[in-house]
C-alpha cells in the first residue's frame, strides 16, 4: 500500500482535520463530531443535507458550501455515517423550513436516513429524502430502485442547492430534486483497484491488460470485463446505453460530466470527452456545458465515469448559477 | 501501459480537441496550428503568454482565461513548444500594450521563448519575461538560476494575471510577476512514475516501498529515495528547507498549494496539509488561504508537492480576484 498516510486508522479524521484547518470561512463542524461537516455561515432556507463513506473526495463533504449544500455527515472509509450524525446536522441546519436529504441509493444510506427523517420529525422537523440511482451498470431500466448513486448526483445537489438558495420551499427543493435525479444517467469504467487504508490491500484484482466497465465507485462488478480497449471503443459502449435509458431525442440539449475516479490523468477525460462530442452531434443533441474533473472519486482507483443531465430552461438556469465550496467554484455567467 | 486513449500519437492533439470542443466559450486557437491555444475573447490589455510540454494538466492551458492568461503554446508530452507558435500566440492577442512571457526554467522553453521575443521586436511587439524557478530541490540557495519551475507558478499567473485584467501596464506586470516569483518556493516527492504515452514504459523505477523528496514534474532525480514514510514526516522533511530558503519569519503571511501530481487522491492532500498547518502554527505564520487539488501534474504521476508563497498587502489583493477558465475558478469575496 503506497498511500500519503499516518497510521491507517486515523486517515479519515486526520483528512477532515486537514480539510477543517484549510477552510475555516467556509467549513465546520457540530455537535458531538467531528465527522458532522456543516457550513460555517447557515443560511435562512431550506436546508439540504447528503452524507456517505468517505473517500470519494469531492462527494461528499465538496459539495457543501453556498449554492450547494448545507451539510454532510462523514462515514468511515466506505461505510454509512450514523444516523446520530445525520439528525444533529439536520438540527443544527433547519431553520423551520425543514430539510431535503439528498444521497446515493447504499442500503447502509438509506437506513440511517429514514432513521434520522423518524427522529427529526420527533422534534418536529420537516423533512423530506431524494435518493440518487444514477448507475445505468447496476441494474436494467424498470428496476431503476435497484441502481447505485455516482457522479451524476453532482446534478441533483446543484439544482437542488440554487434553488434553495433562492429561497424555494421545501417542496420546490423536493422536486427540483427529484426532476434533476428524472434527468441524469452514469456509467463508469475501471482500470484498476483502490485499497481502503484499514484493510491494506486491494479490493479486486484486475489483469494488467483488462479493463472494467460498469464498476461501482466501491469496486463493485461491472457488466463487462475485457481488454483493455482504445478510448473511443469504451466510449462508445458508455455513452449508447445510456442514451437509450435516457430516451435522449434530436435537438435535445444535455450537460455533460466527465468525472475522473482518482488517477485518471485529466488528458485522458478530454480524449474522451472528444468521442463523447462527436456521437453526440450526429444524433443532433447540443451540449449545453461539460464539467471534466474529479467530481466523485475512488481514491486512488484508475477510471472514469460519463453522466448525461438531459435539461429543460428551469435545470440550464439552475445549473447555471453561482456557486463556492473549498471543492467547487461556478461563476454564473448571466450575473 | 494502462491508459484511456487512442493512438499515443495522436494524444496531444486528440486531448486539444477535446478541451476545444467542450469549452468553445472560453478557449479557441490561433494561426496556423491547434496547439496555439488563446482566449475565445481577448481584451484589451496588456497580453499574458506561458507554454510548455504536455502532460502537466491544468498546465498550461488550464490557465488561459478571464483574471489569469491569454495564451498557451502546446508541446508534444514533456516537450517545449516551437518560438513560431509563440510568435502566433504573441501576434494574435497583441494589444499595442506589450506581451510579458512567464514560463518555466527549461532550456527549450527558454531557447524558443527568446527566440519568440526577438522575432516579436522585430515586428514591433514589446514583450517581457519571467521565469518561473520555484522548486528549491534541483539547486542549492545561490544557485536559483538553475532551479526547475513547477507548481508554485501558479502564483506568478494568479498575481500577474489580476494586475493586467485591471489595466496595469507592462512594466507594472511584469514588477508582480517577479515579486510572486521572488515569494515562492515548492518541494515535491513521488511514489511512482508516469508513462509517455509514445514512449510506452515508465521513464524510472522506484521500488514497491520507496518514494523520492525532490523528484521533478518530468521524473528528473531527486534529493533522497528512501523507504516509504509516514506523510508526517515526509511533510516536515519537505516544510522545512522551504521555510529556510524563503527566510520566513514569525507573523509573516502565507498561501499553501498542496499540488496532486496526478493519482494521489485529494483525501491524502488534505492529511498532508494538516501537518503543514501545524507546523506553521508553531512558527507563528498565518495562512492566508489554501488551495488544494492538481495545479501542475505529471499524468498518473503518484505524489505531491507543497508551495508556499510569501504575501504583502499587494500580492494578497491580486491573490483574491476573481478568475475563471474551464480548470480553475475563483470567487473574490470583497467584491
Amino acid at each position: 500500500m503506497k498511500k500519503f498516510i499516518n497510521k491507517p486508522e486515523n486517515f479519515v479524521d486526520e483528512m477532515l482535520e486537514g480539510i477543517l484547518e484549510a477552510h475555516p470561512d467556509q467549513l465546520t463542524f457540530c455537535g458531538n463530531s467531528k465527522r458532522n461537516i456543516v457550513r460555517t455561515k447557515c443560511k435562512d432556507k431550506v436546508g439540504l443535507v447528503t452524507g456517505g463513506g468517505s473517500g470519494h473526495l469531492p462527494l461528499f463533504m465538496g459539495y457543501v458550501g453556498d449554492g450547494l449544500l448545507d451539510g454532510t455527515a462523514v462515514g468511515g472509509v466506505f461505510q454509512s455515517p450514523s444516523a446520530e450524525q445525520i439528525l444533529e446536522i439536520t438540527k443544527h441546519i433547519d431553520n423551520k423550513k425543514g430539510v431535503v436529504y439528498i444521497y446515493g441509493n447504499y442500503s447502509g444510506d438509506i437506513m440511517n436516513f429514514e432513521m434520522a427523517a423518524e427522529m427529526a420529525e420527533m422534534e418536529n422537523i420537516k423533512t423530506a429524502q431524494v435518493i440518487g440511482n444514477d448507475d445505468v451498470a447496476s441494474a436494467p431500466k424498470g428496476e431503476e430502485q435497484k441502481r447505485r448513486g455516482v457522479a451524476g448526483i453532482f446534478y441533483l445537489y446543484k439544482c437542488a442547492g440554487a434553488a434553495a438558495e433562492e429561497g424555494a420551499n421545501l417542496e420546490e427543493v423536493t422536486r427540483i430534486a427529484n426532476k434533476a435525479k428524472a434527468s441524469v444517467r452514469t456509467m463508469g469504467v475501471a482500470l484498476s483497484p483502490c485499497i481502503i487504508p484499514e484493510v491494506g490491500k486491494a479490493s479486486f484484482s484486475i489483469g494488467d491488460d483488462e479493463m472494467e466497465i460498469g464498476m461501482g465507485i466501491h469496486g463493485e462488478p461491472g457488466i463487462k470485463r475485457t481488454k483493455l480497449q482504445e478510448a473511443d471503443q469504451i466510449v462508445d459502449q458508455m455513452v449508447e446505453p445510456i442514451l437509450r435509458d435516457l430516451s435522449l431525442e434530436q435537438n435535445e440539449e444535455v450537460s455533460i460530466l466527465v468525472n475522473g475516479l482518482g488517477a485518471t490523468p485529466k488528458e485522458e477525460l478530454y480524449i474522451v470527452y472528444r468521442r463523447i462530442s462527436k456521437i453526440l452531434k450526429e444524433k443532433n443533441i447540443t451540449v449545453f456545458n461539460v464539467y471534466a474533473g474529479e467530481f466523485a472519486t475512488s481514491m486512488e482507483m484508475t477510471g472514469f465515469s460519463i453522466s448525461i443531465c438531459k435539461l429543460d430552461t428551469e435545470l440550464k438556469r439552475l445549473l447555471s448559477k453561482n456557486a463556492r465550496t473549498p471543492f467547487f467554484e461556478q461563476i454564473d455567467l448571466n450575473e
